[in-house]
């Protein structure tokens, strides 16, 4: 069987088409042939089906960067899986934009409608910048060559938290604010800070500028006092933190720390007081939009997430928020 | 009772010795009188043991500085947990550089020998350099004024992990090194690599230079083309990752990536075979020995560590290495 490398394609006859496409979904048909994309034809050559490509055998194709080491591994890591699966190129699937592969539900194939996963393939030590996750999932081949895949979508947070909270007085102390006789509900309901014993109530700082701003605490200096120790404290971080804490709080969630999870926040979506306190859901990551994630730094957020039973959720703050879940995915 | 505050220590007289020293085990004994540490002084008030230093009592304490926010915060605490401690100063306790409170067995006190922890506290926005752990105990305060603690210590690594490997041939391929056709002790014994399928294995850059440089592999271009290769795509942290590589196989353990704890490695003490492979033990972080820690990134490693029954432990790397495993305390 003749394959010959044309550009980034590589031609195929009839017979291919009917060996490879048409049982297999191996390849796009081009009139009554096929073309395969060298990936496909590398792991053809692979399991012995074809001998070679243009004289080169499997070992030759990836030594040549003819196919990328790990583009090869994640397409038959998938086709080891069951999964057939499609290059993503303009012309070949619908929307290749920001993927590798296109995936197919398992007894499916590239004659079908249907999309289990859109696959993207990272290596390690690649950068990957927050907005481009989101409807994809992350394949990441790790230094030994393993793989894992995460699962990336955007969505939204809601939750039915709404207690009331009277006025309550407090007085800024270095990184808290301490309301040494505050309201029951500014804890106990609305779960506010962390009691320092029966009567006392520390406030973090987004905490207590979130209820000043909301004219419920009364503190030397108002907000603005407050936020500017945030800020002399943790620089502009503090007002992506303190924007996120507020969209938190007006979805009906309520944010508490998530320091001993590694995380801004751990979220509780329908608190009506702490003595009935539901498990939390989320561990969320405050990011500028523009970040760019290590894929090691996901790999631990979202294991570590998955360990406690929450899922991790990254807020990117630019003008506005993107929330976006990353999980765990065994395809 | 009069007590005043004179410079850093809160004088008292020998009633307040026989009250707080004698059978409470604060403060430090001056003469036949008692010596407080602002903070011990704090907590007296906030007891209601005394009214007031020098007209302030506890809230004015804070609010005026005199009395740190989270000093206080890990010293009642500690308290509160039935322990206690003494402020670590020059003269009060034995050696109290880089720790803050030294604390006593529980049912101990100043007038025993024994120490059970040396506690330093930091708050969660502090920087915390790397050379300052080991043999201390970290009390992270968080932004909600909650307490972390996490036991910090030197430790050696050690294992049985010792096979030898007959000569094999592997090929640079971008960021790895395939094997086609290796000895089966390279992964079946020795437990290098990850095996492509029944015969291949693919070599991480760290695992092909380390076996490079001990002439077990050869590859075009030897070890300095897979060093090179290797500080291409990772810059001067592949040289301190590959030292750590080779002093823990060395010590006879054998390292595998980490990745999926977001670590550098994860280690197995006692490799015989992979077919009989017990737990990894440890999870390595390789870091220079300059850096400095933030508090949330050390308990988000600490907390993934303890989740997967392992013990985290950071590789502080100069002209040597620095071994430093940090745990999770609960006092």
């Amino acid at each position: 069987m003749q394959l010959t490398l044309d550009g980034d394609v590589v031609r195929a006859d009839s017979r291919a088409r009917e060996r490879f496409y048409d049982s297999r979904g191996y390849g796009r048909v081009r009139g009554g042939d096929l073309d395969l994309a060298p990936v496909e034809a590398a792991h053809l050559c692979y399991r012995g089906d074809i001998d070679a490509v243009d004289g080169m055998d499997v070992q030759e194709l990836l030594a040549s960067g003819t196919v990328s080491a790990v583009d090869f591994l994640v397409y038959k890591d998938l086709r080891d899986r069951g999964f057939y699966l499609t290059p993503a190129r303009e012309g070949w699937v619908d929307d290749p934009d920001g993927v590798d592969f296109v995936v197919y539900p398992r007894g499916q194939g590239p004659w079908d409608d249907a999309v289990a996963h859109r696959v993207r393939v990272v290596g390690e030590r690649d950068d990957v910048p927050a907005p481009s996750l989101g409807d994809c999932v992350l394949a990441v081949v790790d230094e030994e060559s393993e793989l894992t895949y995460l699962d990336t979508a955007t969505r939204e947070i809601d939750g039915t938290s709404a207690a009331d909270v009277p006025a309550v007085r407090g007085e800024l102390l270095a990184e808290r604010v301490l309301c040494w006789d505050p309201p029951e509900a500014l804890y106990r309901q609305a779960f506010y800070g962390q009691r320092l014993d029966e009567d006392a109530v520390q406030l973090s700082l987004v905490e207590a500028a979130y209820l000043a701003r909301a004219g419920v605490l009364s503190v030397d200096g108002g907000a603005d006092a407050v936020v500017a120790r945030g800020r002399e404290v943790e620089g502009e971080r503090f007002d992506r933190r303190l924007g996120v804490y507020a969209a938190l709080r007006d979805s009906g969630v309520v944010p508490k720390t998530g320091f001993k999870f590694g995380a801004d926040f751990r979220t509780y979506a329908d608190v009506e007081s702490v003595d009935d306190l539901g498990h939390s859901e989320l561990l969320v990551r405050v990011l500028p939009a523009s970040h760019g994630f290590e894929p090691r730094d996901l790999a631990l957020d979202v294991r570590l997430a998955h360990g406690v039973r929450k899922t991790m959720v990254f807020a990117l703050v630019d003008d506005g928020i993107e929330w976006v879940q990353v999980e765990r995915l065994t395809p």
